[in-house]
């Protein structure tokens, strides 16, 4: 099958507007530890978007020709593309949100890379640095707004879901919008999508033209799950861990739709945070919903935490079915407790600093086969280190789904073994079969074929 | 059945904002010639929004003691809300957009009455006096704005379509939305809501932050079709001719979707004017659209006006079906013709003074059943004469379905009669009686009881 | 002597921008009921701005050939320019601020004409009727804006002041503008520029970008005291009457600097209206302030005011010298008492509705020989009466020094005869001596030949 | 003498509104090697704006107790600022412009100490990395805008002149601004003020609302030369060399106004750049402009110039007196050599990547006594490097005049001696005796003591 494309030069949009010629130069360095791979990658996913393709490999070998230059003019810098997806242009035009993307993206590659990982400044091997390094980055893409009450509402959902799972996140997030809440997601279709629609149409009924539509992605997904052109701030993060911290440091509410084992993952991360000791005070609003039909969803979610974590873990969430109305009027009360806790606590609304993010949770996990198999799976620790390997295994699979890298050495290695008590792995198997049952580990219309093997 | 009340007190937004002592004693006059019954009925209808009714007069009786006031207050004045109508609320707190609807109102009552009906510098009994009050009227309203190439399009289209209809119309609005198009309709839900919330998502992927959503109503037709919120700039003229000469002197290209009687009033209109000599030379572009379901209806339409105007009105528009791509690159298309135009003429681009719009079409047609009676309904005259009259006919047929007062008459004194030459009542009977058949006549769910009688 | 012109075309700036035909027509109306002339003649006097003359008749004689013109385009309308002078373009430009005078001018005369003065809606004869009038010239001219703390200074003083003078009125408004107050005079030099200047730099300071330098004028002032092109809201009132009513409607605040019989006459008008009964408890902040050279001056006016209207008089204004971070401070104190006033008694702070301005102040006075002789001034009145008489003697005496048609009618009869009682006159002779010994009468460098006698 | 001190909060302005906690740290760190110390007495400098001062010891000494403290708030950071000079307040308030001096200071200090100075991505030891470094500083200031023309006009000269000089730099500045151009100075009273005011009156009668007034300091100056409140974007370059070389590198043109050393170090420093081969071809406009009562001041300098340096160097500048409109028309005209040149070299506009910095012009000059005592001040090198040594000898003038560590060497050990030959030394000798009769040493009022000896 052949995919149309287009030569364009772009002028940039939104703030990094001026390079210099070392920038320059750094970005367009073809060799191995140049910017230029990742760059043309993560240009080609932005460029993708709207596209129904969540495998980042083949994303790749669709477009062999696509090629990026960055030419300077007098009035500032242009992109020269070759062989981009026609898909992001109308009528020869790219369109406005997708070119503020690719600024966005190569904004996020120069800044990790020059100002970050080489600068002795951040010390990435401490839990300080870390965050430090989290901060910087979403400081330098402008996310970071002082004097604004809390409002932003992070949506997290499977990026492969119904019909009517993705009308009802689009209602949730109408309420949402309705309410002058702004939204924070993956990028991606689906549960990250429908919000910022629903939101973007009450916006425009509360007349509110600052709306935001947060995406925060990373290099590894970015081409599984392109930022649609509504996300109106992207950020790109080096690795997936960042990716997940920056999520809870600047959102205040967090809803869960329908998902996968991305969703699985997301809540396992975040449920590893908030078992932690130390947030066993902070308040950290978390809130399960779906449309009627997704109750047996949710009982299997629920069902995995209780037994796998236990009562403390399920008394972190709020599950509210078939009712956006109902989600929104929560979000709404929530917002009222964060915001009291971080006046009183002296922490800034933009950056959640009192929230504890454990070091095992921020340390990049590569799901090699051999990573996979050594997961410390049983119920004899603490349970938010626990959450934290479980956090490990879905991601692992996510990756194997995903990200064209895994999904080569599973082709080359065969699915990654995954070993553990029983007590932790039936019902972990059980939730990850109930997936493929219901269609939610990939899109719609291919056969999944699992990348992982439960080793009981 | 109950209806939930709200009782509130709004603070104004958008232009008008200050009232003089004279202005906010006329619109609480609740006297015979006072302003205060025609502006609260229009403030309910507006408060109405988004609720599915297209009976006016169902409306005044759901809300009987709907009250508003007027209380200046030292930061400007304030309107009080009392039995008003929940659906316009979010937790207590009016949505804005439905806020500035309800000070446009205000404003465009005043103004007519004010400066426009009392005022001797219009001769409302000429052509000239007419168009000159049209003028006055989007001026005071803010809708005329220089300096911009055209871009606005009108869409046309019944209120009560289908699913698939309406989905369609989103698409289309989509497609303008990305080319920077702007959006205007008459108001209410159906084709007049679809392409307004397809060019809000387009305007926010393109990161057009002042796309315009015109709802150009009259208070006859407010209450059955009633703005939506995403409307950001309403004006309510005073009639319905007033309000058909304001379509096409501020509206760059008509699109018309499928609709009923109120649309096929609209296109007779239009081609009573386009077929006047006079404007034989003026280009305008007029596309009928519609999924590929809609193709029946189109064609119905198209042999009724071969039929009755002939070849000449045929020439006039363009049909294009299932392909709302192609709608909007025709759009793009037509809009360099009617710039190139306006431009050798010199003619406003935000006014087109060039038009000719006959007296016949300016002057205000009340459809009493006498008025019904007499309409001059056969083939033996100018084409642009018979393209009046049958505007007329289905102008009373409108006022029959959906405004409070013509519906009494009918319930009073039974349906209209219309008399004519078989030749243009045959194809007329047909023409309405496929409207009934397809749900064209009213929202679903009510049986259509009609209003008129066709005596051949 | 000859002055440079210039022959230009020019758009519209601000906020009136599209014209009807009929409006077009009525602007160049040469006929003698048409507005042509007075359109004209303004526009000129705009264009003049920055070149010390004031002397409306000179102007006119200096560019004999001056003439403008509207053209329609397809974008807007454009003015175009025969003559006019050379000093309000840079480089063949037009200053920016002037083009927008250009155009308010326009505005106001348009709407005077077709919306006020032809539309039996007001009622001029009444002090309610010719105060709605004031109320819709300014909110036509967008001079009122709600939900605003009271932030208004009205600046009144001579535009023929000393080099001190002047840079005191400067440092005042400098010190107003770091407070964040807006300026608001009756255009012109001295006096009326120099408190614009002052805040202009405090508002750039204090990073006001929204600073309002607002000038209220009249046609047949406004060539004697043509707006500097800071201000940037201008309004064109019909007569002196209006325009001084505009003032105390909108102004806060009013601080007097020194001045000549300009500024008595604002003086006399205001105390004419503060000694009304009816505004007896309503606070109206009167600052008089001059640097250390100016005491003498303002000991005389406040003599004169002393034995001609008495101690109550005297009570309404506080006199503050050389102390311009003083008068700001005082001026930031009494607008407390002015909002709290406002908020207690629900009137708008845009707007005085509390005041009541006598009718006799509000009747336009034609200082004819006939009018002028008949001046009804002698102490056995009501001091607010009074006050109006003693007002049109110094408002007959600023027509005859700078008005066109009155400097006419003065070279034609002779000076005006000015009668009265000998406790009346004998001050206000000594008065206007002092006036011209001061140099107060004229711009500097021309002998002053009065056009008054004092007939004792 | 006592000075008037407050205590006070204040909050952010501009754009860094957000620091992490390792920032926060960095910038209380008292230690020697902290950023305490910088930002303390460069924070005191910009609360100093408008005193005339120019003795950074004296400063400091002024104001022993100031101290200043960064708070964490839920809604972003605040400063705690004890023991601050009173004049940076109005009633109470600061100065909105200071605040922002105020976040400046804090934002270059950070950026070039955390991200600058300790990142090996930038290589100092090397032109191209100075020249990055500088690049970076700018762009983190915010001051590199692209798609915009060429219109920056750098003004420098003294800040101690006369009367007559200041008003004559406001005059020109005034024209500047009527023609749309922006300012750029150093910072400081007398001509780095003067033209920054006529810009803001020219751009308020323009309704230019985005007037750049910016201003370059660094560290060691600042307090000599507290920028004054207009400056709406103020960058503290670590060094005077980076300061010199970000003037040279974002201004259009220059234009020189009378000033003294600083002044003369100024034009020494762009004539040992233009002299450079390199930059033969490359447009640079140069201004020496003052009035008529200058000229004696400007034949000093051609003199000196020409007799060390050559007529290449003569021709490298144009001398106007007494007309500032033919000044800012000479800026004019040579704004569109530059943007031909640009264009055509595909060079940035807001960034003149093309001139070459001769590297001994960008090495950090500490003038110790040990350093003035060799420098290399003889005819018989390349004009390029003379003009650089001139500029050291400048230089270490400036220091001794105003910086508070160079005034307490001299105090310590006597002025400084400067050798070389006598056709350098004697030129060098009259120009700055004429300098110290002329009063261009210091600001008036104090008897100069010269901090130099020239030993010939």
């Amino acid at each position: 099958m052949k995919h149309d494309v287009v030569d364009a030069r772009v002028s940039p949009e939104g703030r990094l507007r001026v390079l210099s010629k070392a920038e320059i130069h750094k970005l367009l360095d073809h060799s191995a530890g140049g910017l230029y791979p990742v760059f043309r990658n993560s240009a080609l996913a932005v460029l993708n978007s709207g596209s129904f393709l969540d495998d980042g490999k083949e994303l790749l070998e669709r477009y062999p020709d696509f090629d990026i230059k960055i030419v300077q003019e007098q009035r500032g810098i242009q992109l020269q593309l070759t062989g981009a997806p026609a898909i992001a242009f109308v009528d020869g035009e790219m369109i406005r949100g997708i070119r503020e993307h690719l600024f966005a993206v190569l904004r996020d590659i120069l800044f990790v890379s020059n100002d970050l990982m080489e600068n002795p400044s951040f010390d990435l091997e401490t839990t300080e640095g870390l965050t430090d390094a989290v901060f910087h980055i979403l400081r330098n893409a402008g996310l970071l707004l002082p004097r604004i009450e809390p409002n932003l509402v992070v949506c997290w959902g499977g990026h492969s879901i119904s019909r009517e799972e993705y009308d009802y996140s689009k209602q949730v997030g109408y309420q949402i919008g309705l309410r002058g809440f702004n939204i924070c997601t993956g990028c991606g279709p689906g549960a990250m999508k429908g919000p910022m629609k629903g939101a973007t149409i009450a916006h425009a009924k509360q007349r509110i033209k600052t709306g935001r539509y947060i995406g925060i992605s990373e290099p590894g997904i970015i081409a599984a799950e392109s930022p649609n052109p509504i996300v109106n701030e992207l950020v790109v993060c080096p690795d997936i861990e960042k990716r997940l911290e920056a999520f809870v440091r600047v959102g205040h509410v967090v809803v869960v739709f329908p998902g996968g084992v991305g969703t699985a993952e997301e809540i396992l991360y975040l449920l590893g945070i908030l078992l932690h000791p130390d947030n066993a005070d902070v308040p950290f609003p978390l809130i399960f919903t779906g449309p009627a039909s997704a109750a047996a969803y949710f009982e299997q979610i629920d069902a995995f935490i209780g037994t796998t974590l236990g009562e403390a873990a399920r008394r972190r969430y709020t599950i509210i079915l078939d009712d956006p109305a109902a989600v929104a009027q929560r979000i709404a009360h929530d917002m009222q407790t964060v915001s009291a806790f971080r006046k009183q606590s002296k922490d800034a609304y933009y950056f959640n600093w009192a929230l504890k993010v454990p070091h095992d949770l921020q340390r990049p996990f590569r799901p090699t086969h051999e990573a996979m198999r050594q997961l410390d799976l049983h119920l004899d620790q603490d349970k938010h280190k626990l959450a934290a390997n479980l956090r490990r295994a879905f991601s692992g699979v996510v990756a194997g789904n995903v990200k064209a890298d895994t999904i080569q050495a599973v082709q080359d290695h065969g699915p990654f073994d995954i070993h553990g008590d029983e007590a932790v792995l039936k019902p972990l198997d059980a939730l990850l079969q109930a997936f493929v049952r219901q269609n939610r580990m990939k899109l719609p219309g291919k056969a999944y074929v699992p990348c992982y093997r439960v080793v009981v």
